[in-house]
């Protein structure tokens, strides 16, 4: 059975700016925003770090950046899905704007995913682009207008509103994160508000002055915004 | 400084034949036969073991099955050359013909393993390429005709000698290893008569009835050639 | 403005079975059979014979079999949209299986294909591909499950007629063909017969004893079918 | 048999600057240069105009901008080595850095060249990348640094006279040109002059404000350093 991931979640990744023992000291630090908040968070983690970090945190949830849809046997140099689950990973990213994939290769390695109980976390640039993937029905729809990426500038609210709307549309049960040029845990709440199922960040965070505080301002955030939608729906 | 390696050597790897804790009980039984027989062994992980074998094994080398020239920053998936070393990989294989490079990203992928004191492995087809590869001056050079490998048939002495004496001719530091189609320890005993400074087999080992006792009679085979070459020198 | 084309209409290609003269030959075959029939014919043409085609048949619209997103300038090799427009091609060929596209790829050159009225003809796999594609609005869509293509085997009447009502309740634009593993005319008959906008064949007629003849025929094949749909209509 | 070339001779492409009518116009410009000064030129034409040019030409010797070592048969979008043949090509460039290449490619489609008597081109970045091509024996050699192409900037003296010995050293028959940043007609000379067996041009001359005269110019001083070097060799 796939990780249970309860919304709104937060997600986070390191990209290639740590590696390393810095990368342990981000993941604990998420670990614990994690359980302070009582939040889900996803990690996404090089393929280097997903087993150690996966043996030494409790409640954050690793990702792989990208797999391969192939299967155990010959090759070299691979992602091999398996591999990923026995060293410990929830899921995986696939389709990320600096790996993207081919149609054909997304929907075999979305396949590959289920089988192995792995929840996919797939990412789109334009809303056209999160419809066409939203027939593939991954587990999270990440759409991020690639000129945001790293850029410090977000989506605007009306593209968030429209892209979750033609998501759900297509597959109400697809999550929806939003994560492009996220730099505040203001944008993170503003997000969750309006209709996302997440909030996520990197650059953002890895090229701010204090990413630890600002990483666990930002799962602070979700807690604040789930408190609103809670108290807003009793 | 990059780690020292002594001739002959051997090498293995587990492309996506197993993965997990299987892995890990391969790295324990070559780094068993590397000091039983007091030879030095290169291992070539799935980056998702790197750092766990590393971390639990003594005696062998674990390199990774390939990298990528970027430097710390941007990016997704893409496997950062100071995660590697910061994982414990002590060298990296290049130009795997499951993962060939181009010339130019090879070249800048030397240079940044050398940067940070990898030791390269980089594998070439046929003797031209080798010859080709040589002028990038690797530390070790795996000329394997892409028909053999996986096939169980070996390259034939003359190319052997061949290929060896083509690429010393160019740079006599570079290592040279035969390691395409070996299923046998006597292959890797007469490889290394030959002339060759390592022997290698991975699909040979890890589809034969007993893989560990192969691999250790293999091991063993490197150190009978040795003491038969040491013996001839003296 | 985009070159109309009217329905039912056939579509063949060369691929790399024949070169030059031969491709000509075929092309004017092709014309004659399009001008006997009285109906719409795509000619997929190499690179190099789209401008010769172009310029010697009259009826048959010359597509070009893929082409990149850039625009004019710095570059080398690739397949500039402007210099098919130039040299006389009515469309294009995006995402066959043989070239498959990362969606954001697909997504540019489709945009790029309608700045320059180049009309799209988009491959697709399974039911979810052709799903997916669909929310990209190109104007004829060709579902074919990679495993039929070059196979002599067809797709079952179920997987088409699902695969148009998927495809026409997202953008009843769009056109949909089919050709995979198409052998015979009378193929072409029933999948038009069944709703099909069109049909193609490629290996099927190029390894066929009497290419021309059979190429004649399936032509003729579509204008029977289209004659019997008006009737039914009247 | 292949063409035959004869030293000093000159090569231009257009890249993706120009398409259609203005190729074949500069192309014309070429052709009468080359008959002007009885000088022989390389024409790196678009695929689509390869046919196109050579039958409207007489002088110039028209190459691909690439091709694939595929053979006759199945496949979609690939440059198929007998359309090119067919089309008239003369040649190929082959692993320009805007479409590098796998070593192992290169080798393989360097074969696929002479099997069918078409003169190979191939690019090279720094000297050891040039030494390592020199290994697969292509007729011709451009070494040219990426950060100089379409910069304005050339190569100096001494990576030029560098790389040509570096390249004679393993095989003396390979034919070196500089091409990387010439924007004069000097610089044309004076390469030449320096031990180039020919020297080009692409966005030097396209981006100027005359590109016929400059291109008239620049094949003019190539006769100019020929009969310069005849002196001194009487």
């Amino acid at each position: 059975m796939k990780a249970k991931i309860r919304v709104p979640f937060f997600e986070t990744s390191v990209k290639n700016y740590i590696y390393g023992d810095a990368v342990m000291a981000y993941a604990k630090a998420a670990d614990a925003a994690a359980k302070e908040y009582d939040i889900d968070v996803i990690f996404v983690a090089p393929y280097t770090e997903i087993r150690w970090i996966s043996e030494n945190t409790d409640r954050i949830m690793v990702f792989a950046p990208y797999m391969d849809a192939l299967r155990p046997g010959r090759g070299m140099a691979e992602i091999l899905p398996e591999a990923l689950k026995a060293a410990g990973a929830k899921g995986v990213v696939l389709n990320h704007s600096e790996r993207p994939m081919t149609l054909n290769a997304l929907k075999k390695t979305i396949d590959r995913a289920n089988e192995l109980d792995l929840i996919t976390f797939v990412c789109a640039d334009t809303t056209s682009e999160a419809q066409a993937i939203a027939h593939l029905h991954p587990d999270i729809l990440n759409p991020e207008p690639a000129e945001l990426i790293g850029s410090g500038k977000v989506s605007d609210m009306s593209f968030v509103k429209e892209v979750i709307s033609a998501v759900k549309a297509i597959d109400p049960a697809i999550l929806v994160e939003q994560a492009a040029g996220i730099t505040t845990a203001q944008q993170v709440y503003d997000f969750i508000m309006a209709g996302s199922e997440a909030a996520g960040a990197a650059s953002g965070i890895l090229t701010s002055p204090d990413p630890f505080s600002l990483l666990n301002e930002m799962i602070g955030f979700v807690r604040k915004a789930k408190d609103e939608l809670a108290k807003r729906n009793r």
